[in-house]
C-alpha cells in the first residue's frame, strides 16, 4: 500500500458471459473429455471454425433474426470500410455449411464431424440469457443421398454422451419424423402447415379441447382435428417389436406415401436403438417445433429427474440441404446439438454433489518439500512419479509440515508424499481420505 | 440443379482467421492434449475466461496499443448505450489479472493455472498476421511473495511441453534475469535504461562495434559500454557446476545488490533445470526485450533446427504485480505463454510428415456392413469393440466391399473388420498397413 494510491478499476461480472472457478472448470473439462471420447469412438472427426464469419455468409439464408455481434476495430480507419464486416457465429450449423462448401473437394463423404466451440448471441443483458456459451454438435453430411442409418447413429451417440455426464438425471431422447404429421396434414388438404403446427405446439399448455377449437377456427373439420390430435398424442415405445404397426401405434393407417415413408423411417431408427435401456428413447409425435427447418427425423431431449430444466437439453434433426446457399451441390444432413453451457450451469447449481464438484487441483499427489537440502531429491522423486503417469504438485517452499498438509487438504489433493527428510530415510505416503500413512517406493507405488 | 437457380454466396477465406482440415485438426488436438497433460502433471489447474472483457478493464493499465476488437450488436438500439462496451481479449494476462482480482477470496494461493484459449488482434488483414489464434499460458500468482522455485518450474514445464510436440526441432529455452543488466546499468549511473536496452536489442543485427558507438552517443563511456557488451554477450551454460561464478561466467564481479540478486536467482533457476538434456536450457544475457514489463527472470525460446521460425516460440518472465489495476493486493507472478497457432501453422507447413499429418478419422477400425440382414450383428460387434476402448466407425450402407475398403483407405483407418456375412461364419480383421487378414474374436482381439 504505497502513498500514491493508484486507481483501482474493480471488475464486475458481465451478465451472460459465464466463468467458472477451478473446481467447476475441472468438471466441465471432464464433461468435454467424455463427449469428445464418445464422438470419436464412432469415428467422427473434430473440426473448429473461426469465431467469425463474414456477415454476408451468416445472413446468406436471409434469416438474421438471431442476435448477431459484429466486430469493429477500436482504432478503425477508412481502410476498414473496404473490408467485409465480420460477425461472431451464433451457432455451428452456418459455419459447418460454409466449411463444407469451401473445402468440398478436400473432404471425404459422408462427412462425419463434431464441433465443440463457443457461440455468441447478442441478447439484452437483462434477459438473464447466456450471450456466450459452448455448443457440442455432431452432424453427418453426404452428397445427394444420406442413409437413414445415420439418423439412428447420432441418436445413439447423444444418448451415450448424456448418460455419461447426466445419467443420474435420466436423460430421455424423444424422436419423431416430420413426414408423418406433414403427410396427414397434406391428406386432409392443409396447404400451409405452419399455423396448424403452431397451434399443436400449444398442446401441453392449453390441452386438447382448446387446441381442437383453435384448429377448427383455422378451417380444420372437427373430424380432421381429432385425427391430428390422435396422431400427435401417440407415444409408441421402443422394444415392443410392433411399435410401428400404425393402426395400433398411431391409431390410424397411413394416408399417403409421405406418411408411410415417415413411419418406416421412424420405425427403422427406433429399431436400431432397441439396445438402449428402457426409457432411453421414445417416439413422440408431439414434437412439431423446427418443422419448417427439418425434413425427416427430429429429436428433443429431456432430463426426466430434473424437471427444473425447462426446454430441450439438445435437439436436432434431418435437413434436406445444408449448404445450398454456398455451393451448387445437394448436401443432405442429420445432426444434434447439445446446449452445453446451459446444461452445465443448471446442473452445477442444482446437483453440485452429483457432478463431483469439489477438488480444485488436478494433482494426484502433493510432494512435500522437507527442507532446502532435500529439494533436489524431492524434485527427482516428483519426476519419477510423473514419468509413471501421476500428476504431482511440488510444494514450493520448505514450510512447516502442517502448512503443506493443509494446502493439500484445501486443494483436495488425495495423496501427500513425504520424501526422505535426510539421506537414508524411507519415503512415506499419506492417503488424505483415511489419514493412513505408510512407507512407499516412488518407482513402484500404486494409488489405492 | 433446379430450374430456379438460387443465389450462391461463395465463401472466401478470411485473412488472419486460420482454419484446418480434419487431418490437421487431429494433430492440433494431439498437441493440445499433450500440453494440457504436461501442465496438469505439475498440478496446474485449468481456467477459461470469457472471450470478452469490459473495454475499461482491458484499458485499465493505460496501454491500448494492442489492436482491440470491440463488439456491437447488429441490431443495436438506444439501450445498448447504457451498457459497458465489450472487447475481445488480446491476451490471457489481462483476463487472468481480472479473474484473480474478482475471485480473490475463492482462490487458493499460490494460484497455479494454465489457460488455452483463442485471443484476438484487430490487425490489418494485409499484414498477413493472425487475427485469431490460440495461446497456451501457464502462470503462478502468489500474495506478497512468490518463491523463485516457480521460475524454474514453469521453465521445466515449457521445455517438456515443447519437447513433446516439436522435440525434433530442438527447442531451446533461453533464460536471463533482468536484475543483472539493470544492476550493471544502475552501477554505471544510467537513470533511464529504456534507450540503452533498445540499443542493446540491435546487437544481433548491427554487431558489437556499432552498438558501442550508439551507446557512447547516449553518453555511456567506452569503458562502460565494453562492460555492458561483455555482460550481454555472455552465455553461461548449465551443468558445469560453476556456471555462475560471475567472474568467469559474466566476465565481471557483481557491482551491487541488485546484480548480485539477479545472479543468485538465475543461478538457482539453472541449477533446478540441470536434469534437462544438454542444450535444452541456456542462460543468455542478451535477452533484453520486455524488460520494462518483467522484473526478474525472463524467458525466450528458439527451435534450433527450424531457422525459418523467426521470433520466440514462447516467452515470458516474472512480474512484480499482476493485478494492481483491479485489486489493492500485491500479487507477484511468473509465467510463460506459447504462441500456439503460429507455431502449429509454421510447423504444419514446413514439417507435415514430422507432425504426422495424414489420417482424417480418429477411428481405429472400420466395421464393414456386409448386408442388411447382418446390420444388427455388425452394430453389436462395433459396440463390443467400443466398450473395449476401440474407436469404431460403422460403415453406413451395404455397398460393395471394394468401396468400403477404399473408404477406410482414404480416411487412413488402420483396421477393417469383417463381421460374419452370414450366421455361423467367423469374424476377420484386415490390417491396412500390411494387408494381412486373419480371423478375430471381437471380445479378445488386440490391435497390433
Amino acid at each position: 500500500m504505497s502513498d500514491d494510491k493508484k486507481k483501482i478499476y474493480k471488475p464486475k461480472v458481465i451478465s451472460g458471459f459465464p466463468e467458472w472457478l477451478p473446481a467447476e472448470r475441472m468438471v466441465e473439462q471432464k464433461w468435454f473429455d467424455h463427449i469428445r471420447s464418445v464422438f470419436e469412438s464412432y469415428g467422427y472427426c473434430s473440426i473448429e471454425t473461426p469465431s467469425v464469419e463474414e456477415l454476408d455468409v451468416i445472413s446468406a439464408k436471409g434469416e438474421v433474426d438471431k442476435e448477431i455481434y459484429v466486430l469493429e476495430r477500436l482504432h478503425k480507419d477508412d481502410e476498414d470500410k473496404s473490408e467485409a464486416r465480420l460477425a461472431l457465429h451464433f451457432d455451428q450449423t452456418v459455419p459447418l455449411a460454409r466449411y463444407v462448401a469451401q473445402h468440398f473437394n478436400e473432404l471425404i463423404f459422408p462427412f462425419k464431424r463434431y464441433q465443440m466451440q463457443r457461440v455468441w448471441r447478442g441478447e439484452r443483458p437483462q434477459m438473464g440469457r447466456m450471450r456466450e456459451f459452448y455448443q457440442c454438435d455432431i452432424d453427418v453430411i453426404n452428397v445427394d443421398h444420406l442413409p437413414i442409418h445415420f439418423d439412428a447413429e447420432v441418436a445413439a451417440i447423444i444418448y451415450e454422451v448424456l448418460d455419461g455426464i447426466v445419467g443420474f438425471a435420466k436423460p430421455q431422447l424423444r424422436i419423431s419424423n416430420r413426414k408423418i404429421l406433414m403427410g396427414l396434414l397434406e391428406s386432409i388438404g392443409i396447404e400451409d402447415p405452419v399455423p396448424v403446427t403452431r397451434i399443436i405446439d400449444k398442446l401441453e399448455k392449453i390441452g386438447k379441447q382448446d387446441v381442437a377449437k383453435l384448429l377448427e377456427s383455422e378451417g380444420v373439420t372437427s373430424n380432421d382435428a381429432e385425427q391430428i390430435l390422435t396422431l400427435v398424442s401417440s407415444r409408441p415405445t421402443t422394444g415392443s417389436g410392433e411399435i410401428l404397426d400404425p393402426s395400433t401405434a398411431l391409431g390410424m393407417t397411413p394416408k399417403n406415401d409421405q406418411m408411410q415413408e415417415g413411419i418406416e423411417e421412424l420405425s427403422f431408427v427406433l429399431d436400431q436403438l432397441s439396445h438402449l435401456p428402457e426409457g432411453a428413447v421414445v417416439a413422440d409425435l408431439s414434437i412439431v417445433r423446427g418443422l419448417d427447418y427439418y425434413t425427416g427425423t427430429v429429436y428433443e431431449t429431456q432430463l426426466l429427474d430434473v424437471p427444473e430444466f425447462t426446454g430441450s437439453v439438445c435437439s436436432g434433426g434431418r435437413y434436406d440441404d445444408l449448404a445450398g446457399s454456398y455451393i451448387n451441390k445437394h448436401l443432405p444432413g442429420v445432426g444434434i446439438s447439445i446446449g452445453f453451457s446451459r446444461l452445465f450451469d443448471v446442473m452445477r447449481q442444482t446437483h453440485p454433489d452429483k457432478l463431483g464438484i469439489g477438488r480444485s487441483s488436478p494433482a494426484d499427489i502433493l510432494m512435500v518439500l522437507p527442507n532446502e537440502e532435500q529439494r533436489e531429491a524431492a524434485s527427482a522423486t516428483a519426476r519419477t512419479l510423473r514419468e509413471r503417469g501421476y500428476k504431482v504438485e511440488m510444494y514450493h517452499a520448505p514450510q512447516k509440515l502442517k502448512k503443506q498438509l493443509a494446502y493439500a487438504e484445501r486443494k483436495g489433493i488425495p495423496y501427500v508424499w513425504f520424501p526422505p527428510f535426510e539421506d537414508g530415510q524411507e519415503h512415506e505416503v499419506k492417503d488424505m481420505a483415511n489419514g493412513e500413512q505408510a512407507s512407499a517406493d516412488p518407482s513402484a507405488w500404486v494409488a489405492g
